[in-house]
């Protein structure tokens, strides 16, 4: 049987991979005069009294909302909320799973940034932090910016920050492994070819983290103050990127020469060999793409890679959201954090490379069923406060 | 331990009622292949070629939203959406355990009607039923009239007809146990006092039952078509309810004389004790609020009622949603309904009479613990199809 048959065999199955359980069991007229009405109305008129209290109440203190309008699913496009939800629900069952947290999926049938907007802060009573997911770049910037603003829960958008993360976490580890950038992050010269979610924010993180020899690419080449004139709404994020580009470098990703790390968030065949094989020795190379990588295992082989990573999971050294976002968001409800900072993220990515105890070309990061790092992400983002 | 202080502990310890569970488990990188990426991407695309399958495959099919806006929780008036939380849990868990459905509480920060409308239109996606909660009289009927007629999943207000369908239910039993209406329910006086979420459809069930000697009242007196020029939006609704009023009376409860039923979904102080006194005998007298009855247990002795009902747990006769609201929606899920209709109502009270085997003075109504009332409900439900 296939991999694509066992799926639809397993979701016909199940329908539906998540549940809403009871914590308690109702058993007597009692319980229910405790748990509903008339016992409720007391922790509902404390919770109106003090609005504070509804994280000792209630489900909220350890509940996610995963808010999806289907735009961007997984490398599927605009295939609408319907057919977003099973990824939904898959990601609520590995929170649940990994970190303890009670996830619940929203997905909207609408794609006005507005309306996403205001149904979110609509909904937010219920929730202790919303993870946004698959929405359609550039919009989800401004719906992540705003939401950041106007609500006092976490706003976490995991396609660009949980892959960032763990991006630079694979990064850590397997500079660790060549040799490279000992102590100085400016001298490594990186390249990113993709500038969607994924390479926004890992150009982002990155260049805080200290790599400030850092070259983002979209379709047209070099993103650079040279094309300014070009950042124009919705691309005006297209600026920051250009401006993390300090020698200013003008050219396509076939004259990006001599590089030591190349993290490919495209999509196959974004990345050409003679960039490659230009690149400095030892060289990495994270082809992100899934469940496509933008680089195939035998084509790393024959281009002589000496460090790759990709977001699949039957090749070695995963780079994928599913080691960092149960523990990030984990941490994120446990110390009740109202806004995510870019100290939080460069905290989780140290964390995550830290739970791979000997780092190894083959072993940059963790499994997602080490149970080590949900732990970790705890620790070192506390540290943050 | 007070009845408050043991609630206010028990929802301390629990920190919400409601847990999302997996359906699954996790063991391997096989297991996140599957139900994850890359494997989820077949369910989701097969989705998005056929929306039907959405039922096959996720969570819809067996999940129900519990929406509210806080503005008239229980008794105690506009809370807020996070206090209106501990309720809605309740609910959660109830269905949860009476009935197996997947329920989630949609707590909204926004008293828009519009607004309302707009978000659980967008919502819908993920369920297979919308439950109307605790959300004010009149603007709840505009907004569950719309959201009838603009989705194509099930919208059922709690408030308005599962009451009136546990009411219809203890009527029918009441009426057996006193002798009363035998086939011609027309020549059954009754009187309901109160026209908010409840007494509306109170009397529009009745009426379609084929009580056709129904007056309504609210604080100034019987509703009736003399009174029509008050009934500007939003109260055009009491048109409907003049219009029941076939004898058109006019005039104030008390005096309002010889009736064979009162039914009262209003507030303590609101039957005056005449209007009980000149019932034909013998009487019955449903007092439905919640948790301070119109009319206490101990009063309904004084003015000797011969069948008394009311909302409290420990009085006898409970008339209360929570024997109707699991096995209807239950019903709405597994028959796959779109709009509810009234047959669907009179078909479930129907079901909820007849789960009392041998109907007495002090069991008109089953208990909420009842497992066969899910059953009668569906059984009776899926006739009308």
């Amino acid at each position: 049987m296939s991999l694509d048959e066992e799926s639809i065999g397993l979701h016909k199955k199940l329908r539906g991979k998540i549940s809403i359980s009871g914590k308690v069991k109702l058993k007597t007229q009692n319980d229910l005069s405790l748990l509903y009405t008339p016992g409720v109305a007391k922790p509902c008129l404390e919770i109106a009294k003090d609005n504070k209290l509804v994280y000792d109440y209630t489900i909220k203190g350890n509940t996610v909302a995963i808010v999806t309008d289907g735009t961007r699913v997984l490398g599927l496009g605009d295939i609408g909320p319907e057919a977003a939800l099973p990824v939904m629900e898959g990601k609520a069952l590995i929170m649940r799973q990994f970190a303890g947290i009670d996830a619940f999926p929203i997905c909207l049938d609408t794609k006005d940034p507005n309306e996403i907007i205001m149904i979110v802060k609509a909904i937010a009573p219920v929730f202790g932090a919303i993870n946004l997911e698959d929405i359609q770049t550039p919009k989800v910037f401004e719906i992540e910016r705003r939401l950041t603003d106007e609500l006092n829960i976490p706003v976490f958008h995991d396609d660009q920050h949980g892959t960032a993360m763990v991006t630079l976490a694979a990064l850590y580890n397997a500079l660790k492994v060549t040799g490279k950038g000992k102590n100085n992050f400016e001298n490594v010269k990186i390249g990113i070819v993709g500038a969607g979610s994924a390479g926004f924010a890992i150009a982002k993180l990155l260049s805080a983290a200290g790599f400030s020899d850092l070259i983002v690419f979209d379709s047209k080449g070099a993103i650079c103050l040279a094309r300014a004139n070009e950042f124009n709404e919705p691309n005006e994020y297209k600026l920051v990127l250009a401006k993390l580009n300090k020698s200013n470098f003008v050219g396509t990703i076939d004259q990006f020469v001599g590089a030591d790390v190349i993290v490919a968030a495209s999509k196959p065949g974004s990345v050409p060999d003679g960039t490659i094989r230009s690149m400095k020795k030892p060289n990495i190379v994270f082809a992100l793409s899934n469940p496509i990588s933008e680089i195939s295992l035998e084509k790393a082989h024959a281009l002589q890679i000496d460090l790759f990573g990709t977001g699949r999971s039957d090749y070695p050294n995963q780079i994928n959201n599913s080691v960092c976002f149960p523990g990030f968001l984990r941490a994120l409800l446990d110390l009740r954090v109202k806004k995510i900072t870019i100290q939080m993220k460069l905290a989780a990515a140290k964390a995550i490379a830290e739970s791979v105890k000997k780092p190894s070309k083959d072993k940059i990061i963790p499994d997602a069923f080490d149970k080590k790092v949900v732990k970790n992400i705890f620790k070192r983002v506390k540290e943050t406060l």
